[in-house]
């Protein structure tokens, strides 16, 4: 289904031949500049693979912190050059302490961990900074809450993680970051900053504006609106929740593609709006049809677990709200041999009872919901 | 946290007690008009408690399937008057339907389960009918697709249903309907019918619309954008797979509100846009934040599981993707003692492994995380 270089990560756990592997290729030593969760994360997770890691941030508490939390430990005058430098800073810094990198250490590749990679590699570039030991990456990785307070060195397993390089970048230099990001368990794609930036704008940052504005709209509502909320007001606001001070920045950023997505959005909604405000306007009814059936075919493109969510069936489950009721229901389905590729958990405010929705190949659909019928349990 | 009527359901099964009540109640027969998903429902619901239902359909087809199904049986010349009378076609003949059923059975209660409750009471006023008889109501229960195929008595088990009368409804009457709610398992709400077609405008309505929107713009998307997709995307885009016909008559009739609504949310993006678009003007980087700071006010409103998600922790267990690993887990948390408020999975295609964020309460996350982990869990 797609022509991507994806390469698919074993548990990347500390096995010894990887590990040893990786500290010779870093020559045992990464710097990383910016000791927040990404920063700190890279540390412990590169630290649980043999490799030496020293810090460096801004804030003295900072890096002292994230170095009590076993994610290295500060960089020292007689440390030798290292092998890799990661770059791990606000998006707003991101250009200046690549820039400052590159010339510390000019033997060393400098990668970034950045969530938008165009405009600092056009700063860059515009500064005249030679970028042939530069390679741009973005773990797609986060957690609702920064600092390294919040770190894991397991923080990238089987998420995505771009690679940017041009047609300057050295094979050794994509090499070392495409096998520190792969020790790191991350699911890597190569695209251009362009290409990157683009895709981050649509799939991340417009959902992001959008979830937030949505549920902006909630504050001033009447509380007994409030009580009528069902599953799909609570999932299209859930990355409402998101750091509003790490989006400012991230959407500064990726101001361009993100300001093109917002007004073709809001061009969308006008014309929605005005089909409906004046129904009786020809083809106005055949318009929202046809926008709404083009969410249809845009939301079946989404890959899920296993690829197109199109493939699996639905079953719901009634679960009654007693501890252990869910486990039982999973073992039972386990007991059945019935292979569960997704599970949603759904309640009602007030209710004593809850659903299981879940995923499963379509052709065990209706064996599973006899055999679980059978078993006592009601299906929807 | 809300001083709405709320009343919570028993779990209700056949239980004798309360299907002789309700058989009684309704003199041993209730009239269902419309045969589609929520009409076959509630004959399903009511027969399973004891209950006659007749069955009418302008469609003969519909009819005899939902028949078929034990939904109830054809209404013949001879039967007595209902005593209660369920509207349960598309939302745009509603208030035909339920005028007509008023005239026909004169002494009956009429209900109905449209999912708009303002337009069809205006033009029944409109149209001078006396709505003495005549109570609305409307159960939040559905399913992606609609048809007495998908019909089920345990439809409305745990689901808001909310009750529309007015300062003319006669206690007894609304007495019935009341019952007929909780019987079929509905969580009881009483709202005026702005109020309701404000409410569900806000919670469900709306965010239809933009999800929709929002799915759409990924129609001409490149494949390597659709392959960053997160869980961000995937939650933002769920209830796009919604079916379009029976939005676009949901729209129709509730069209002032949700035009209302749109345009606010369009002014919201619009002032976004224009910030995000000329960052060096005086207070845009503000306004940006202001507006993401509003969007974690509103969604700390939501109610979870027992009342407002901010009330619980969440801890992420890393589950290698084999059968059975997810249920070894919650069976251990029940070992624990460790009660599950939530459950949340993510996957990464391509990857091996997955996430599962549990909500529990705050003061035992530590605890929980600890154990897990000395029982070889692997926690995020």
């Amino acid at each position: 289904m797609s022509d991507l270089k994806v390469t698919i990560p074993g548990v990347a756990r500390s096995d010894e031949g990887g590990a040893g592997v990786l500290a010779a290729r870093t020559r045992g030593s990464v710097h990383v500049i910016g000791s927040g969760l990404l920063g700190a994360s890279v540390g412990l997770g590169l630290r649980a693979r043999g490799v030496e890691v020293t810090l460096e941030d801004l804030s003295p508490t900072t890096v002292a912190l994230a170095a009590d939390y076993g994610a290295g430990r500060l960089r020292g005058a007689d440390d030798p050059e290292p092998a890799l430098v990661v770059v791990a800073t606000p998006p707003d810094v991101t250009a200046d302490v690549i820039e400052r990198a590159l010339a510390a250490y000019p033997s060393a590749v400098v990668t970034d961990v950045a969530s938008v990679k165009l405009a600092p590699y056009l700063e860059l570039r515009r500064r005249g900074v030679d970028l042939t030991h530069y390679v741009g990456s973005h773990p797609m990785a986060g957690r609702e809450r920064g600092g390294a307070f919040m770190a894991r060195a397991d923080l990238f397993t089987a998420r995505p993680w771009i690679i940017c390089r041009d047609e300057a970048t050295p094979a050794e230099a994509l090499a070392l970051v495409e096998a520190v990001a792969l020790d790191l368990g991350g699911v890597l794609l190569e695209m251009t900053p362009e290409e990157h930036d683009r895709s981050v704008g649509l799939v991340s940052h417009l959902p992001q504006v959008v979830s937030s504005l949505l549920a902006a709209r909630l504050v001033p509502a009447a509380e007994q609106a409030i009580e009528l909320a069902g599953g799909g007001l609570r999932d299209t606001t859930r990355i409402a929740a998101s750091d509003p001070e790490l989006w400012v920045q991230i959407l500064g950023a990726n101001r361009e593609p993100v300001v093109e997505l917002l007004d073709a959005f809001a061009a969308d909604l006008g014309a929605f709006a005005e089909a409906l405000r004046d129904p009786a306007r020809p083809g106005a009814k055949r318009r929202i049809a046809d926008l709404l059936a083009a969410g249809n075919r845009g939301v079946s493109r989404i890959p899920g677990k296993h690829g197109s969510s199109e493939r699996f069936a639905t079953i719901t489950v009634f679960v009654d709200d007693r501890p252990g009721e869910l486990a039982r229901l999973l073992t039972e389905l386990g007991e059945l041999g019935i292979n569960m590729e997704d599970l949603r958990l759904e309640h009602s405010p007030g209710a004593q009872i809850g659903f299981a929705e879940i995923a499963v190949l379509p052709e065990v659909a209706e064996r599973a919901v006899a055999d679980l019928v059978e078993r006592g349990w009601r299906t929807l």
